[in-house]
């Protein structure tokens, strides 16, 4: 059979995971490797994906004042220099422009990893007065961070995201700016992509270099690791200070301003994957799928079968994202190409379903065949499309809870670590030498601080010394 | 008078063009200089109408079957130096990345001019039989060329564009395809930006880097200087015979398969500026007008006025990019604000007004005012846009045409170019010899060989020989 056949392609993802993956990408034809190292082609079916999550996120930052604009890609090498942590933190990965056509260059340029010294000498050429503030912008863009280990979408010498700027005029509202953006990435990874995550605050080890404070959402990947699946930062006035932007206030006092950035990725292409996929491909949530339904007509030689077929396509294409698979591979093989593409519902239709005014649904995310008249059939699939959307949430968020544990010392978080990866809560002190023996003897990570605490244990877990905050750790993509 | 004083920044286009469009860049706020010599910053209102241009372009190449992708930014050296026309066309002009960190690199890697490479080693990997042709591929990216000399969008080291790239079973399908889309992009042109343009092909001289056949539409902006607005290229199986991208064709054989490619950029966004600009700033085509008409309350203070004119945006909002400005300036600043915006219509509305049931529309294009009952407020404005969009096109129409000339003589044409530039139609026996002294002598180029062909005199302008083609001719940007 030809679906068995396509299907034993893929690794089973209990025996190896990272195989498993790699196998999804490139047989859903999300990516494929190119002739630069590190750097990973996108392919159509990939960027769809890109095209819808750059959609809905370019509507909520829209709806909330932001616009977009764009900085150049390269930084002169001085801009770098200007913020102590941000080149500790970036110049060891940077990519530098040394030489156009045949000539040396004087200054060295590098190529963005983000853009916050960009971002900020504009704002000190600009930002003059109270009413010039606040600055709300964002760009879509691709950046470049020099990686020893690349994976498609996790991990790449160059991704495609967006970079949030915004200027403020006071430390309230940079982080007020940064934790409503956490809540439209957070509302956005759980409604639309599916994928229940943990809100919180990053560590000072583990935030952003040059920040003041790094919030972030982790969801968690069907092996138990950790993916960190956004970031938002406030700085405060400490870019502000170096870059010297001041505006007079109402008062006409001379003020710092306060600054905010914020990030997301095509990691989330790799979240997506991780979450909802299984052994026979992709799950795609029905939010971001370039298909969300695909028409597969069956015994298609029969009179009237296409015909039928494509008159469903096009009244369904009215409301959906809808195709039909017209190519002459059989119904099997293309049963199983639907459920490689993670393509939500598939719609099969043939001479008996026609004789009996029906068609059969099929969901991707249970396998559930469901036989529905062709009379209201838009409605049908629109209702099916938004139960699949609940069940993937459900779902993942019944395995993350799953995976969740607690842990009284670094031995035990080691030993769950090692035999049922997850998150695990512990208490801890704050002192960042307890979160270095954490990486030394478990090799973990503090995920984050999560907004929601809860006392899982009366000391820390390291130290035994006095309990400051629940912490979550994992070990993460 | 506040509106006199801010139009007055402006230099008049007719004593200083260059001058002029510089001074409309910035006080329209469409672009600012960046820390990074040679590259703009794209304001939020410059990339606002570049997001409209997106748009249209991107729902025309998805109609005709194109997909987006994405390829890596850095392409290895050794892609570069496979196709001989390619490498010197682009080598001196590449920007090159050698280091990464601390660390040289092995191979360098240059910034993407263009990303034929890439396309052709992927297309190598993937096309074997002619079931997977075509490919009909696409990106929206920025590319990198090291000129000497920059002028905002219309020539920059970075610039926005997209970048078609497909492959073709045979040389008459690629060559249809160069084609198809320049009928897209010149549609496009004419109909959305107001824009005349002259078809036609580029001389071998002119041809890009590594092509067969380049074709190209040309616009003539206000100063009588030619822009190629955008080009389009069938490479048929130059770079499939590099690249080795074989299929096996239907009957079993081997065949190189054909190309094309072809590319509109951010340079749009200075045609706009050139053809439809005038002394009170920039003038919008409605149809790529982040706002397309603008509500400003007049005696904001008196009461009822502000929520009669919120209520009025809203309900034009429903149809059209609507603003309203609440800011404190006098209404005269705001009027003149507007203009050097190019706002295609302002909606004025006073106590007068709101008693009468009426409100005044003013036109960008024509300052004309027309008095205007608030019922059925949508028609009238939409109509109004639509009567923009025609009068910008019929006008620059006009204005092209008046500014085009014929020449029997490389004197005639450098004596016409001195004093009345615009576009010279001549024609050409076909030598490059002859183009050259053009140059040389005329400091002009042949902007296009138009499909449109008409016999403007009877032997070759410059050396006498037989005559081929009419060519048009002209300085240009």
């Amino acid at each position: 059979m030809p679906a068995e056949k396509r299907v034993e392609k893929i690794t089973d993802m209990n025996l190896d995971f990272p195989q498993w993956y790699t196998d999804v990408v490139r047989k859903a034809d999300l990516a494929d490797y190119s002739e630069t190292g590190g750097c990973i082609i996108v392919r159509p079916y990939g960027y769809g994906v890109w095209e819808l999550i750059t959609a809905h996120l370019d509507a909520k930052f829209k709806e909330t004042g932001h616009e977009n604009m764009y900085m150049p890609l390269l930084i002169p090498e001085s801009l770098l220099e200007m913020e102590k942590d941000h080149i500790e933190g970036f110049a060891p990965e940077v990519a530098w422009v040394t030489h156009a056509g045949n000539e040396e260059l004087t200054e060295r340029f590098y190529i963005r990893p983000t853009s916050e010294p960009l971002f900020s000498a504009h704002y000190a050429k600009r930002i003059q007065s109270w009413r010039d503030l606040p600055c709300l912008y964002n760009q879509w863009c691709t950046v470049m961070r020099w990686e020893k280990t690349t994976r498609p979408f996790l991990r790449g010498r160059e991704f495609m995201w967006q970079e949030g700027h915004t200027a403020h005029a006071t430390k309230e509202e940079s982080l007020a700016e940064a934790l409503m953006i956490l809540d439209i990435y957070s509302n956005f990874c759980e409604n639309v992509l599916c994928i229940p995550v943990i809100k919180g605050q990053k560590t000072e080890r583990e935030k952003f270099a040059g920040a003041m404070s790094t919030y972030t959402f982790e969801a968690l990947m069907h092996d138990g690791k950790a993916l960190q699946s956004g970031t938002t930062h406030d700085f405060g006035d400490k870019f502000a200070r170096v870059f010297n932007i001041q505006y007079t206030d109402k008062n006409n006092q001379l003020q710092y301003a306060t600054q905010s950035s914020w990030g997301v990725s095509s990691r989330l292409v790799g979240a997506i994957i991780m979450v909802h996929g299984d052994n026979n491909g992709l799950v795609l949530p029905p939010g971001v799928a370039p298909v969300q339904l695909m028409v597969v007509p069956v015994a298609a030689h029969k009179p009237g079968v296409r015909e039928k077929a494509e008159e469903i396509r096009a009244r369904l294409a009215k409301t959906l994202r809808c195709k039909i698979d017209n190519t002459d591979h059989a119904p099997g093989w293309k049963f199983a190409e639907c459920e490689m593409k993670g393509i939500p519902l598939r719609l099969e239709i043939g001479p008996k379903d026609i004789e009996n005014n029906q068609c059969v649904l099929v969901r991707r995310d249970t396998g559930e065949k469901i036989t529905a008249p062709l009379d209201g059939i838009e409605k049908t699939a629109t209702a099916l499309l938004e139960e699949i959307r609940l069940n993937l949430f459900a779902r993942a968020k019944a395995r993350q809870e799953s995976q969740t544990f607690t842990a009284q010392s670094v031995p035990e978080l080691k030993q769950i670590l090692d035999t049922t990866p997850g998150f695990v809560k512990a208490m801890w002190c704050g002192a960042d030498a307890c979160e270095v023996r954490v990486k030394e003897e478990a090799t973990a990570t503090s995920r984050c601080i999560p907004f929601t605490q809860e006392r899982v244990g009366e000391t820390c877990f390291v130290c035994g010394g006095t309990a400051e905050k629940m912490v979550v750790w994992s070990r993460a993509y």
